[in-house]
Order: C-alpha cells, then sequence, then structure tokens
C-alpha cells in the first residue's frame, strides 16, 4: 500500500487525513543553507483559500498555522529532514455518518471502502480529501524558495471555470501581481468576474463546476529532465495527477498539437542576443523529456466537486440496492481556485527535484552575505 | 543522470540506443510459474510496422528478432529477472553526420547536446529514438501475459491522425479484432482509409501528422492504486509521457469534464446482477487514484513527427548562427500507427506493477493443469 | 543528500534532532485493519530507558511521550501512513556551545560540519544523536504488532560488554521474559551484574565501554527475501548499520564460520514432525539471501560511547590547529542497553517489510471477530 | 520479488542465471564523457580467475569475453545505460539433474524451491550462483574506472582462509602490485602460499574452506554518505552482502571494538600538513555513516563454500523423507580468492552511487585534453 512519497533527490512525504490531527509532509534532501522560515509557508497556506469571496469555497475556512517541526535552525535549512504540519480543527465529522455506506458518485468512497476493506478513515474523504493538498503546498514552499534561490519562478493560475475561459495574452508580470487578487485565482479579473458568477450559479443550483489550471516555469535551465521513464514531463504530469480532481495533463499545445502538421508545431530555433531560443513554444519548454530553456508551460484539467447538493443516484453498500444520495456537509462548489497553488507547488517539488538530480542544485548553498 | 527503471514491483529497465548495437530491457518481478516464450514477444514487436501499408512508414522496416536471454526455464518464468533484446540492423548513421550541428526543431537534440556535453550518441536519435519503444513493447508482452493469465485486457488504438477522427462507437471486441488489420491501427476501418490518405498527403507535403492513441484496459479488479503520489493514474502517465512524442495524457471524459457541470460529470452507481457499476464512465475507471471496477479509459496525444523533408529555420550550434535543416534520413510521416502497441505496452506494465502492488497477483502462479 | 527512508512496501520516514521539537517517523503500507495504539509504541519506548538502574545512563532521562498522527482510526490502522512522534523536553543544548569547534573523536561532529557547510544542528549531535532511535522504535511498534498478527516474533538482547559476555544457552522464552528485568538487557541475569559493574568502572575512569547485541527472529517462514541485491541479510545489514554505534554485523555463525571447513559449516536437513529443518543453524537462517525457515540469527557490534569526560586530543576547526576536548554534557557509559530495543526494532521493520514483498502480509486484515 | 536493482544516482541491475544464455548487467547513471571500452572489463573478469593455479578452482574454468552493448560511443560514456553482457559457456546442467530433489545443505536449494514454487532454474544454482558475481565485476569495471576520474582506489585482498591469516602490515603499493600475483589473492606471498596448501588439502579431503576479505578505499573525500538509512556503511554492507557466501561485514576495528573502552576506540584528531586527519583509523573512515577523509577499511566473511564432494545429511523434497547427498559438479573449495574482485567490485559501486550523490561527481565528466 506504500506510495506516499515522490521525488529521488527532494523527497516528499505526506501524512495526515481530512478530520486526522494533522496533514504534515516530510521534505528530505533540501540542501544546507537555504533561509527558510515558518513565513514562507504561511504565505503559500494562507493563499488556497480565497478569503476575498468566502462564499466560493466550503463552509470549512480553516485558517491554517504551520508549525516547521525540523530541519530549520537558525533560520537556515540544516540538509536534514524538514517536517512541517498543521492542525486539523475545523472538522465536523457527523456529516459523514449518515452516508458511509452511500458513495458518492465520482468520489474515491467506492473503491477505498474496497481497498482498505472498510478499514479507512471516511471523515471527510480522510486521505482522499482535497485539504491534502495542505500537504503538498507546504512542501512546494519549500521548493519554490530554493528554486526562487536559483532564479526559477513557478506561476499557476485559472485559464478556465467550466465554459468561462481567458485568452488574454498573459504576462509572467500580470499573472505574479493578479492570479491572487482575484478570488478566482485568474489574473485576467474581467473574465475573473464572469468565474465568480459562474460558481455562485451552479453553487445556487445545487451544482459544481471544474476548469482548467494553467501553469509557467520561468528561466528552468536546458538539460534538466532524464530520458525515458523519468522524463521532465513524466514525473511532472505523474505528481499532477496526484492532485485530486485531475483528470488530464498537457504541455506547451498538448492535445491541439495533434491537429497540427510537424510545419506548424515545430518550434524553430533562432540565435537571439546569443542563447539559442525557438520562435514559439508550442512545445511546452520540453523536448524528449528534457527542459530546452523556454519556459515549461503545462494545463491541468479539473473536474467538476463530485460533492453537489443536487440528488443523485447511488447504491447502499450494506443492501447492496439502489439509493439517493444529496450530498451534506461543507463542499466547494468549484476546487479550481484551490488547485492553483497546489498545481503551483507541485510543479515546484518535480524541478526542485529534477534541477537537484541534473546538478543544477549543489548539495550545501553558499550562505548569503 | 540515472532514470531508466519504471515500477516497484514489476520494474522495467530498458537499455541501448537506435544505432547501437542492441535495444533491451530487464523485466524484474514478473511471478514465477507463467508460461512465456520468444513467440509472445514476437507477435507484439511484429505488430510495430503496419505491414500492409510499408509507405506509411519510414523506408527503415526493421523486422526485429526478440531473444529471451534470462529468467524463463522450461517455457515458463523463474521468479528471476527477465531480459529481452533484439538486434539494430538497419542502420544507416552517415545520415546524421551532416546535420550533427544543426539540431532539428521539436527534437531532442538540442537539450541532449546541452545536458550529456556532446557525448550522447546522436545517430537516429541515440537514446530518444522512437525506437526505445521496442524495449517498451518487450516489457509490455510480458506485462500483458501476465495480466491476461489474471483476466485483464490492454486494447489500444488509433482515435485520430491529423484532424481525422472516429467518432464510431467501438465495441472492445470490435477493437480487439480490427485494429491490427488496419494499417493506421484504427478498427474504424472506412476511418482508417481516410487517415491513410491524410500521412500520405502529409508525406507528399514533405510534412508530418500528429494523432490521439485511446486506450482501455477491461476487467481491472476495484482496488487498484494507491491514493496520492502513486496514485494508478499518476503512474499511467508517467509511464505514458515516457513514450518519444506524447504532449496530453487524460483519463474518462479528461479535458471535457472541465466543461461539465458536476451533475453531468459523476457517474452514478446502480447494481448490475449483485455487482457496482457505474451508469457512464466519464472518470474512465479511475477515482481518488484507485481502479473502480469500471473500464479504464485513457487518451494520449501525440504529436507529429518532427523529422520533415520541409526546410525549417534551426541554428548551427558550431558557429552559433541561424541556419536552415531539410532532414533527410528514413522518419515516419506520422508515428501514431507505431504508438498504438506502445501505449498498450505501457498501460499494462503500470497495471501489471500495480496490480502486484495491490495484492491482485501472487508472487509464484499456479502451474496450469 | 536524501536517505532518510527506508523499506520498498513498508516504508519508514524518520525526521527531527535530537534537540529539535520533535522525533517522528512516517510508517507507509502497513495493511489496514491491525489493531494500534499509543500503548504499542509507549511500551517499547518505555524500554529504551534502563530505569532500574539510571546510574547507567547519561542524566538526560527523558520520559518520551509518544502521539499517534495520523492512519489510526477506531482502534485500527486504515491502511494511510502512520505519524508518530515525541516531543524533545529534555534538552540542554547550552552544553554543546563550548565544543562547536573541537569535532569530538569518533563522533560525527566533523564529517557533518564538512558535508553541511556547517550549516547542521550540532545540538546534542542534531541528526546524528543516539536520540533518533526513538523513531526507529516507534516505527519498529508498528513492525512488531504487525509481524505478531502472523506469528512472528523478534526478540534482541544484550550479548556481551566490552569483554564481559554470556555464553549460556538462552531459550527464547528465557530472553522474552528476562531481558527487560535487567538493566543492561542481558538476560543472564548473573553475567547482567558483572556487565552493570563494568560499566560504572569505566564510568568512574571517565570512559566507556561497547558490546554486542544479539538478535533471533523466530517463525519466520521460508521464502521471505529476494536473490542478491535485495537480500534479506543485505536489507538487514544496512538497516542496522543505520543505529548510531553499529560497526559490524553477522549472521548465524558469522565470522566464526570463515574458520570452520564446509563439513562443519553446512546445516544438514533433516525431517522433522513432516517439516524440513536443519539440525544445527549456523547460517543464521538465511540462505541465498532468502529465510529458510530456521530462526533468524544475527549479531551485531556496538562501539563504545564516542563522548567521553576523560581528556582527548582533537583540533581546532576555526584554527586549524591541535586541541584537547573533555566532552561534558550528559552522555551514556555504554550504549549497548539502548541499541537493545533498537535493533529489535530495526529488525521488525525490515522483516515486515520483506514478508509483505514476500506476499505473507496481505494489503488488508481481516477484521479479529 | 523484484530486487534486482541497487544504487540510488549510479544504478546496477543484474540479468542472467549461471547456465542460462547469458550473465549481464545494465549500469544506469554513469556521467558522460567517461573513457571506457571493452577492456575495461576485461581485465577485471580474467582477475576472477586464477589461473596461476587452476587447481585451486572449479573445473569449470571460464574465459569470459565481455560485451559492451550500449551506453558508449567512440570509445566514452554517453550518459545512456550501459549494457554489458557475457555469454555462459561451460554449462554442463546434466550435473544437476541427479539432485533436484535433494537441496544442498547451506546452499540457496531449499528456500528457492518453496520461494519459486520449484520454478526457478536450478541448474548451477541459477540465479544463486557465485557466477553471478560476473555481474557485479562488469559494473564494478565501470565504477573503477568512474572513481579512478576523481582519484579514489578501490583495493581488496585475501586477508585470511580458513586458520591462516596474514597479520604482515600491507601498504596500498604492496597490495596493489601483489594481490593479483597470488593465485588466492594474498599479497602476503609467503602466507599466500600456506593459503594455497590449505585449500588444496580441504580439497583433498572433499572438503571446503572460507575466510575474510578485507577491502581498502584510498583518497575517499569527506563528506560521502547520507545520516541515518542511507549512511554510506549501511549502502555498503547491504551491498557486500549481496555476495554470495558473505556472512559478515565490519568496518575499521568492527567487533574489535566492542572489547575496547572509548578513550582506546576513539581515533584522535589532528592536524598534518594543514589537514584535519585522525592518528588512529579504528573507524575504518566513516563517522555517523558519512566519510570522514580516512581510508575506508572493512572487512567481509566469507563462508566455506557449501557444495562438497563428502557426503553430507539432507532431505528428499519429493518423498519428505532424509537422504545423503554427495555433492558433484564442478565447485571450488574455496570462493574467497574469486570473492576478493567481486568486493572491490561492490564497493566501488556503492561509492560510485555516493560520491554522485553527494555532489562530487558531476553529470557531465569534461573532455581529457
Amino acid at each position: 500500500m506504500a506510495g506516499n512519497s515522490i521525488g529521488k533527490e527532494f523527497v516528499v512525504t505526506s501524512f495526515g487525513e481530512s478530520h486526522g490531527k494533522q496533514v504534515g509532509v516530510v521534505v528530505d534532501g533540501c540542501p544546507a543553507g537555504l533561509p527558510f522560515s515558518e513565513t514562507d509557508v504561511q504565505a503559500d497556506l494562507d493563499r488556497r483559500i480565497p478569503l476575498q469571496k468566502p462564499e466560493l469555497v466550503s463552509g470549512r475556512v480553516e485558517k491554517d498555522s504551520v508549525q516547521v517541526i525540523s530541519g530549520v535552525f537558525n533560520g537556515l535549512t540544516t540538509g536534514a529532514p524538514i517536517a512541517l504540519a498543521v492542525e486539523n480543527r475545523e472538522t465536523r465529522s457527523s456529516d459523514y455518518d449518515s452516508i458511509r455506506n452511500l458513495p458518492r458518485p465520482a468520489h474515491a468512497d467506492y473503491p477505498a471502502t474496497v481497498k482498505y476493506g472498510g478499514f479507512h478513515d471516511y471523515r471527510g474523504g480522510g486521505r482522499f480529501s482535497g485539504r491534502l493538498t495542505v500537504a503538498t503546498i507546504m512542501a512546494g514552499a519549500v521548493a519554490k524558495k530554493l528554486l526562487g534561490y536559483f532564479g526559477v519562478d513557478v506561476l499557476a493560475y485559472t485559464k478556465s471555470i467550466g465554459k468561462t475561459q481567458t485568452d488574454n495574452p498573459l504576462s509572467p508580470q500580470g499573472i505574479r501581481q493578479r492570479t491572487y487578487l482575484s478570488a478566482v485565482r485568474c489574473p485576467d479579473l474581467a473574465c475573473a468576474k464572469k468565474m465568480e458568477d459562474a460558481i455562485l450559479d451552479a453553487r445556487k443550483a445545487g451544482d459544481s463546476l471544474g476548469g482548467v489550471v494553467e501553469c509557467v516555469a520561468l528561466n528552468v535551465p536546458v538539460g534538466v529532465g532524464e530520458p525515458l521513464f523519468d522524463a521532465l514531463d513524466a514525473d511532472l504530469a505523474k505528481a499532477l495527477f496526484s492532485i485530486p480532481a485531475v483528470k488530464g495533463v498537457e504541455f506547451g499545445a498538448g492535445f491541439g498539437l495533434t491537429k497540427m502538421r510537424g510545419s506548424e508545431a515545430n518550434d524553430a530555433y533562432q540565435i537571439v542576443e546569443g542563447k539559442v531560443v525557438t520562435v514559439t513554444n508550442l512545445a511546452g519548454g520540453i523536448l524528449g523529456g528534457i527542459s530546452s530553456g523556454m519556459p515549461i508551460t503545462l494545463r491541468v484539467a479539473v473536474k467538476p466537486t463530485p460533492s453537489i447538493v443536487k440528488e443523485q443516484q447511488t447504491v447502499d453498500l450494506s443492501k447492496m440496492e439502489n439509493a439517493k444520495i444529496k450530498v451534506g456537509g461543507r463542499h466547494d462548489p468549484c476546487v479550481v481556485p484551490k488547485a492553483v497553488p497546489a498545481v503551483e507547488a507541485t510543479v515546484a517539488v518535480t524541478l526542485a527535484d529534477h534541477m537537484i538530480r541534473a546538478g543544477f542544485i549543489p548539495k550545501v548553498l553558499k550562505r548569503k552575505k
């Protein structure tokens, strides 16, 4: 059943459940000498909840407060594993008693019940809850701090919610400055307003929405990633599919490339200011599993929240007969805004791992003067 | 630089280059007692090349002949690593000398040159060649034989080539019987004809096409896959992105789910013949990273072959100036048909690994009477 | 720098330092349905400190109180990672300021300072402290509970302290009942008294002692362990050398076998009550890296505590000149008694991993009636 | 059953059986740009067989001829996996038919039969044969070439055969020059003569001998190895126990340390020519799992060859009754001489892995001018 660690040189191990004592993470392999404190994590944790517009999220507005348990000494990483944890406080487990034998459609309830023989902690989705992205975000905070030290910047944002999509060109600076101004994490603020309305509409209908998160990683040097099985895109995809509700991942023009001819799809090379760059970046910065030096761009499909108030057809596992379910409890009508920092963290964690593996990040950082 | 193994209990390690002596693979963790012989591999290898219509592929029509080097004794697997290899025979390495300093757009040439300091074997794409899927296909032959022992069936086929797509409903039986009748590996034989024409058109124009490969895995039991990082979809995606030219992976309705509401996207449960099944299967048989017992369905985006005859803009790395390139050599105008058995093999390898991990496949098979 | 996890299917990840907030461990891969609570861990933690005779240990008599953070629900494991932690309370970090630049002979101070660029947490030995065995013991408590479910019993005890050794035959029952009656963890209580005296003598002289821990694992079925690299003895040895102060590991008659002839060393087979057993067990229950069904026996060499009051020659790293050091602080004059539960836990963790891998432990345990 | 790979950044995967087609190995993670050819491996393979005195070994004097299958181009490593293989030629499998149901005492026959359900390749010991060290030696040749590039030198030799032991001081230069002059691989040539006699005596008696192999690694920099689970000594021990017939491993003074006081066992530091060194090296160059910069010294206990001509008691597994066995076939009366290059290779492989992991070996070597 093991499978809660990811990475080879920057290894992330998560623990905790939605309604247990804590959600936590152990980050092993961060070089020594990196300035790091609770503040670095807290900022990212706070970005999970769009406080601007609490009606966009579930009633469970949990102000998570991180504790750095190990691996940091005098404000700098030591080279030892960094353990980070938050307490679970806002738990109303009784919400889940009535539906214990009624697996929620599109949720992990049914396969988890079979897999774990009914022993799993079903409260609040347990180990399958979107709340587990808290662990990823904490690990991502370490990764982002480390990547930042080497000039690498990872920026995620909402590309679409349901059928509302932004197609305006977005500069990295625009994304950086405006994404978290918007409650739906879309830096195109006009479009963001429409997305909010779409979510509230769905909520009113007892329904939910999905969407697409786009992410760009800047300044990744040429040569990150290994050919074949540990390809950079392969490991990014693996990590991204670990985020609950993700159903698709594509790089560069992705599925769109399948409709182009080679002469349209191939990114031509050119020399600009003495450097090799491509004219276009339809490949999304990765060729043969290795970074090309161009921005890494990817898109992640997030399905609509499975928990909806609308009545749905399910089965009663205790009686093995058909049944109806209305999912109560507190659920986000759209998890895309919360997925944005999770995608960013996930990409950062994978890049940190591969940059160490490719030799771009040393085992000890020089102390900054 | 390590990264040429995949899997935890069914571990696949590949070796070889396009123009080296051999392409080979070591499969570690196959249970003892499985009937297995060269014939099992050869059948799959033969499906790589659409001999029905050689003009659809490169001039390099290589009849690969597999050698079982270890791990099989008296026609049965022994529990020891199974090593499989084919010789590389059809190599015309001189084709590559003239373009050594001219990285082919959309190919791994440029990042590989930087990453390996120019020491990599550049002939025929070296370690980045589509020919490396031979290793995957050989490992997949072991996985498929093993899965077949437990009733699991993996079927891949061409869904689209360029803008030509089949939308006819396809039964598993139809896919099984007709996919390899078609040179483009599309079981909708009327559509297949159009796809062939599209490829020949592109070839005539010195250009290339991509497409989408769809895959379905039948009879996977409930409970395969681990939550979070070793999610079944996560590991499938990682493996699939290791196939050269893959730029996107989605499960079930994938990116399409992002445009649905929860009430449309959620697969309702029902009891049919005493079993829990879903009415629809938009989730593609995986929930929370764990198989739900429904067919696993996925789609893989394959980009157009980067090597095209049409003149393209590139750079001369020895002079660091802009240059032009016309890629000679022997290249497939569309690699989608060859990707079909590679996708099938890749999915099989990942399922075998996870079925062993989840306890569905024992360490020793009972000898068949 | 990653390297703080061990195991493939029962994976143990440790975190924490001697003087940080906590020492903790994440156990991933424990099957669902195992009865488990804080009491199970606490019993083992309490055995670390020989309260019968506090003068045998350092002044730091820390009553560790375990917290089960995740992975247990309603008194049973859930299949999710089990996180366990204790707080560090008895820390007097100031003891270490004066010797920061004076590496203690035979301690990790010097290589750690070089490896981590001086950023490591040097207080109390930091990540290299014997206190880290608390993490192993907590993980071992899970492993032992799991192994006990399958009838496997792991028993460690002190074989020798300095030159005082017990050579009396010891039955498993005797070891089980008497080991922890003795402050030095030697079930031969007459010999134990001599060992205590030897330790107190060394302490009086400002000096320290080492010794040998012996361990036996009963009822391990035939067939646990993989040939070659993941041999059972290989993985046991790896885990045992992770315990601080361990300098040698041998199985069965170990180094003694090198002086025998084959006819003396080979354990003859015989049938006893319909089972294949060996007449002797000089191989220590492992052949070709695989358990033979006989008791697994091993011996672990523990060096004398490096921290001694006696003046020693060292260097001052800040001035790069020779210096003298008398190690103050609170140190055990002999760590062998504390190593006993650590060896037991380490062996249990490795056996749990390999028994899962070999298919002897299922992924879900049947609920006990 | 997987478990045939070792290492994290320099990963060795073995395949093959004693009487199968080939014994081979895949080395993944060797940096690009290392001069390497078949000659490098062949030299080490040739050292396996003491041709000076063929009567010391089994009748199977196999001149192994290595083939470099992948990963080397124009005489330099490319960064891709290096596959190496030798053919098995000298196989007389019929020798094994008569004893198929009679497990040889102290051999892996019995546990392997149970573990693999009788499906394993039993001919010549199959996967458990000492012949598998050929794979290790081939991988070690890559590792030694790589380490040599960074000045690290690994030297193994026979310390004792049965009760005959050399206690003369041996300089690295003496070991390097004389070890392979001696058929028993002992650089103390006077003692070597006695060892030869001891082996011939044992052979005459239809019996066998074991012994101790000592190994020293020179010029390993300070800081190689990770604390706790991936300690350098832990990983060295794991790798060494993978060599068939190894029953004990100790570092520095090893088990001897358990009888010393701390004041005797601790290696005092001093400054010599501006460098921190220790006066003695009883720790064997490893402290807290990390290299200290002193020579790494270790000893490996090799048991007497289990296959002996003398009649032994065993069982007939087909009848489940007691039986007698005289092991025919061709067996070495003492495998210690063959273990010497295997120990050397094993230590080299582990050091290469850890030196890459610790950042001492870059991913691409500069081309030598």
